[in-house]
């Protein structure tokens, strides 16, 4: 099959791009290293040493029958993505190529601008290029959970019955984003809906849950394949941050009282999910949505967990409440239904101490990478709001 | 009160600014100018011969002891509107800036870029504005109803409480919004709430119907201080379109079975609308919507109230339907709610024969100006559509 992945240089795009290409699959990726150059202005870096793309893919190749082609543009130059889609004619597009990162939308106007421009006008691009070129191709959409925010009733994948008035219908779950970031996808998710009703394409929206992890099976044994690891305030992911954070002797960041409920997913899950979606199109014309997560915590679970797991690696890991920097409930009702992927044959890898562990000695060969000023969390939902809060209260 | 009002040069931005002068408001105004520009491209232009903006400020203000300040500028420029967010301080901005048009958003990716970037930023861009310069302002958005689509339940003011497996919430509406430009409003609102929840702005969205008429109280009797009145594909609306067809012996361009129904309101209730909107703002951290149209109708109605109006002016009109170069049911439950405005004093003029008499009056009037080519459907949802359908069936 013909597979185009859109944001293919970054953490899940690359382990991704090596997924189909081992599978046999006709790979060409698209990137216009925006994560790096993100990166490069604040100071930060992945923790795993990564190469530029042009040594990944050919390190790639040495082992491999298969060729994966790259080309380097922003998905927000409408002609550009045109020109690649009508060379490339996919069967399946794979998008990831977008700004992912709730508190840097929230860094600036202009940073919120930035992330809505990229991410709602590259889609609505894309959605041209195919309905233009490819009307056939299924669009696989990385969404978020976060699209939902935290409603008091049990989210549904996409759409809600409802019953008003003597008379129902089936309608898009109404959504309660929780960054500008997360609101762009929810606008994303309403334009391929659109598209998908109005001009017969298909597309499924993955609306995935928080990513931990490093190791992927296409990978291993060889550091040259390695996806880049963010730890970061700006980039880094709860569990993986909390791993960093372990391995360098830093209190866990816990935002005020770690309450908050979310949905999380190994990594390997985050690929055979999108393995999943790919090899079990939406029918043309449908716009399907998933829910992608694997498992449920709230974020002091996860903070205990890491807390063991790297006592056992005589870690001494402290747990310390920070100020709210965001605007969210910190206890919450949630539940969210995530069946239609493990009807289609998810096979998950369920978060436990032993996985933790590796995770932590993965980290601890790269721990002189780490960069601790980028650590502690700095970006405010709302500025100001903090400075006349009291001090953090050490919890643990 | 200091009210800033975007859009002002609009068909409905410049009698609003006209009202609140009229009323002893400060008003300052931005606009940049982008209908004319669209019209000029097209080679289309109001039915009505209007002023330059400088001509009709100076118009007014022979007749008032009010200034009316008016900044040059796109609200796509995020330091030039907060610059004037900044020096003008306003209580509330009423907010048409925007690309206004279904069809114009459907003419190719370049148009439906341009209407997304425009509408989306622009209303980000302000949403900051107000954030960092005047936090209490009060927020009054021209939304649309189209917004919600045809759903197969009654539609309500913005919230719908949901009953879900022994749970209970108001959430949004869910919205299935009909073209590139109604998604754009979706994703405004979605931005609008999450200022309102996060930051604690407060807004009020006027999901408005299709608008009708020319004729505004501040404007009656000076013709150098009329709206522009559009009447072409792109930028007329059907009533208003339908008249002029009418006064030139065009037949009404029906789209399909003309079974679409619509909520519909009177220019000058728009104007009431916003004036309430304004005078009764909505609470600090509320993002309150409110379905601003007084009366529903089928397009086929609409049609018929026209045809019978011409006879009696002495028009013999013909009924025609099109092709329908939209994406949408043509016969479909429709039922929406409109009652706060009402509560809070809203007193409708209804739709009657008289005012289509008096409409079609003020348009023979102009009838020289009137540009044939720019009547007929073009613009298609889905290209290629139209091509292989069957001749127009002629009705009536």
């Amino acid at each position: 099959m013909r597979v185009l992945i859109l944001g293919g240089d970054g953490y899940l795009g690359w382990p991704t791009a090596l997924r189909f290409s081992a599978r046999g699959h006709e790979v060409a990726l698209v990137d216009n290293f925006s994560r790096r150059r993100w990166h490069s202005e604040h100071g930060t870096a992945s923790l795993t040493p990564i190469l530029s793309l042009e040594e990944r893919i050919a390190a790639w190749q040495e082992g491999s029958d298969e060729r994966i082609r790259s080309y380097v543009g922003a998905v927000e130059d409408g002609d550009f993505l045109d020109e690649v889609v009508a060379e490339t004619r996919p069967e399946a597009v794979v998008h990831y190529g977008e700004q992912p990162s709730a508190p840097y939308s929230m860094l600036s106007r202009e940073r919120a601008v930035e992330t809505q421009h990229t991410n709602v006008i590259g889609n609505l691009n894309l959605l041209f290029s195919l309905r233009d070129h490819v009307p056939d191709c299924h669009l696989v959409k990385l969404g978020t959970m976060g699209e939902y925010g935290q409603p008091n009733i049990d989210i549904e994948e996409g759409y809600i019955e409802i019953e008003h008035k003597g008379r129902k219908d089936t309608l898009p779950f109404p959504k309660l984003p929780g960054s500008l970031y997360h609101c762009s996808k929810v606008h994303d998710s309403t334009n391929i809906h659109f598209a998908c009703r109005t001009w017969g394409l298909r597309a499924t929206d993955l609306n995935q849950g928080v990513v931990y992890g490093i190791e992927t099976e296409e990978a291993a044994g060889d550091e040259r394949l390695i996806t880049r690891f963010d730890y970061d305030e700006l980039f880094g992911t709860v569990l993986n941050r909390f791993c960093v954070q372990a391995v360098i002797g830093h209190p866990l960041t816990i935002y005020g009282s770690g309450g908050q409920t979310r949905g999380f997913l190994n990594i390997r899950d985050t690929l055979q999910c999108v393995e999943l979606a790919v090899t079990n199109p939406a029918p043309q014309g449908e716009f399907r949505v998933f829910n992608q997560f694997t498992e449920q915590f709230t974020v002091a679970e996860l903070a205990e967990l890491v807390r063991e797991a790297g006592a056992k690696l005589g870690h001494e890991v402290e747990v310390q409440s920070f100020p709210n920097p965001r605007i969210e409930m910190e206890e919450h009702y949630y539940n969210a239904t995530n069946t239609k992927l493990l009807d289609l044959g998810l096979q998950p890898h369920y978060l436990g101490e032993e996985l933790v562990q590796s995770m932590l000695r993965t980290i601890e060969r790269y721990k002189g990478r780490v960069i601790d000023r980028a650590i502690a969390p700095q970006t405010q939902w709302k500025p100001g709001e903090l400075e006349a809060s009291s001090p953090a209260a050490t919890r643990a």
